[in-house]
């Protein structure tokens, strides 16, 4: 099967396994335009109710004092690293090796920001406190990703986040939040998000993912420290004559999604009870924390690939497109993320596709 | 009079002095919505049919072999000039005292990046070749601004333009251009935009201003340069994940006002030749030598903002709403740029308006 057949036959689904129905451009812009007041007007540099408004909406969500819109979680991050380490005169930060800085960001934190690095644990599991204790070198700031989206959205218990926090407080140690899926861990600690958040000198969240935003994002802290960040954005080149399309449809994700989170948890541990059935299916982790979750299938990759293509053909029904490769010997695996889409499948007819694909590969 | 009734009188007015016609966002989307093909799908990480086509559109436009989009000028240029300096192993860049880079950046070439920079000329006129033969230390790269923006969009001549390249590259100086305002210069060199591009080894252009785009910015050259700045573009937090609507806002501004330059330039040297009647106006550079220039009028700025706004009240027509200071006692200038809104008013009309304004203040 060639990638334009591939392709084809994506495009030709109308159900989906993972996440949401995909949308296109002229759809998202439909909808905005259709629900954006006539009236409003557009961002100034930063400026403007439209802007101001959502950002204080998103602080007071997460209990902190000021926040700033930005385009991507990249920037929200190197700068409150850079702040962070800036202010404990030190630039240092540690975080997990799979951290979207050390893997997703060309090392821009190194290369831009002139930070090192230290890793805390190792790629397969969170770090706890017991990681954080062998770290021998003073650092300005400590990352945490909740849930640590490269090892399927684990999350540490409400206690040992606590007892990290304390170790780094302690130390004088800044504390960082990657909350780009925070809206996604709700559910499994059953606080409201400024609880989760108030354990943090600052946050990031994100606005597409779950929330199915075109792009964006929001960093949150004290406000010396988001007046801060609003100079390093410019210096990014962040900060944009208008942001509005990303505003008004992280405004639209949110008022959408976020009261289904504890639905998609949900769906996504009954998904991952009937695919733990299959002896050549291994869900990480299990049960999932969140509404994410690694599946990993045994069996020649491209192999299942066709037969979940040929699947599609025929039902309509996408499960995955694509594989990659695991450590696990003979295993290969799909990130799957629960969302709208997901929520149309009944665990029956999920149990039934795989049993087709597993027949045939 | 009070901010609110300031900004309800602008908000009242139909007609306007410069630039185009303002936009809501709802407008703006609804546009976008109908003009977007049903079957187009999203950029996806700056990857897609969209986005590189529009990429190449401006890469052929301009001459150069590759191009990449980013949401901000900002960004495209500290990017070039990092590229350029470290391929010329030193950190050392130059540019006009008004450079965006100079004024309006936070410094982020220097946080972001350590470049030192050398200032070239004064900040009352472009530089020409003797300002750049009193550079007394190496430089990596030459950044030249066509047109000078703050200085009223000025520009050298053809043959003084050619000149310092010459300098530079016998130097084996980089040459950057920023082209935040190419378009404009085009009436004025009577030449193709690629020839005019042929005489820098990068450049950047804007889909904002004069194109009325929402935001966003190229950065065109060699091909493997411009694959370097796509990972300097990931560091920086501008790869976005979608900019579609920022891509398909700029391919609409180019459709509809790139043709109309000889005609924004054309009313622009009409309407300086009108208000140069008047004893207490000075328009400089005059004549103009694009769409834009800057007038200084003589008064006390309070009472002509005021009086400005008292005929815009009447007459739904607004000329000025802000003035800002200048070294010349007695004057404060406002920037004018030629647009759709422009050509709308007569050269009769706006005579009459500024007798109004010049009657009472």
């Amino acid at each position: 099967m060639d990638e334009q057949e591939k392709q084809q036959i994506i495009k030709s689904c109308t159900r989906f396994l993972r996440y949401h129905y995909p949308q296109t451009p002229h759809q998202v812009l439909s909808t905005l335009a259709e629900t954006t007041d006539a009236e409003l007007e557009a961002d100034h540099y930063g400026q403007g109710k439209l802007i101001s408004s959502f950002e204080n909406e998103i602080a007071d969500m997460l209990g902190k004092e000021a926040a700033v819109f930005m385009p991507s979680g990249t920037m929200c991050q190197q700068i409150a690293l850079r702040i962070w380490s800036e202010r404990n005169r030190l630039p240092r930060v540690a975080f997990h090796p799979t951290c979207h800085l050390e893997i997703h960001e060309q090392f821009g934190y190194q290369r831009l920001h002139h930070l090192e690095s230290v890793l805390v644990g190792t790629t397969d599991r969170m770090f706890i406190l017991d990681d954080l204790k062998k770290v021998s070198e003073p650092i300005s700031a400590l990352l945490i990703e909740l849930p640590q989206r490269e090892i399927g959205g684990q999350l540490p218990t409400w206690d040992e986040l606590n007892a990290m926090i304390e170790w780094a407080r302690e130390k004088g140690i800044a504390t960082h939040m990657d909350g780009a899926r925070l809206w996604e861990c709700q559910p499994f600690y059953n606080r409201s998000y400024a609880e989760i958040a108030s354990l943090f000198d600052s946050v990031y969240v994100s606005f597409y993912k779950i929330l199915n935003g075109i792009a964006g994002a929001i960093l949150a802290g004290p406000a010396d420290f988001i007046a801060e960040a609003r100079v390093w954005q410019r210096r990014h080149g962040g900060n944009l004559v208008h942001l509005y399309p990303y505003v008004l449809s992280a405004k639209q994700g949110m008022a959408t999604h976020l009261e289904r989170m504890g639905e998609y948890h949900e769906k996504a541990k009954s998904v991952a009870s009937v695919l733990s059935e299959f002896s050549r299916i291994s869900v990480v982790p299990n049960p999932p924390q969140t509404n994410m979750m690694h599946v990993f299938l045994q069996g020649d990759p491209e192999r299942l690939i066709e037969a979940s293509l040929d699947v599609a053909r025929e039902t309509k029904t996408l499960l995955f497109s694509g594989l990659t490769p695991t450590l696990l010997l003979g295993y290969s695996k799909f990130e799957l993320s629960v969302g709208d889409a997901t929520l149309d499948l009944s665990n029956e007819e999920i149990r039934e596709l795989f049993e087709r694909i597993f027949d045939v590969s």
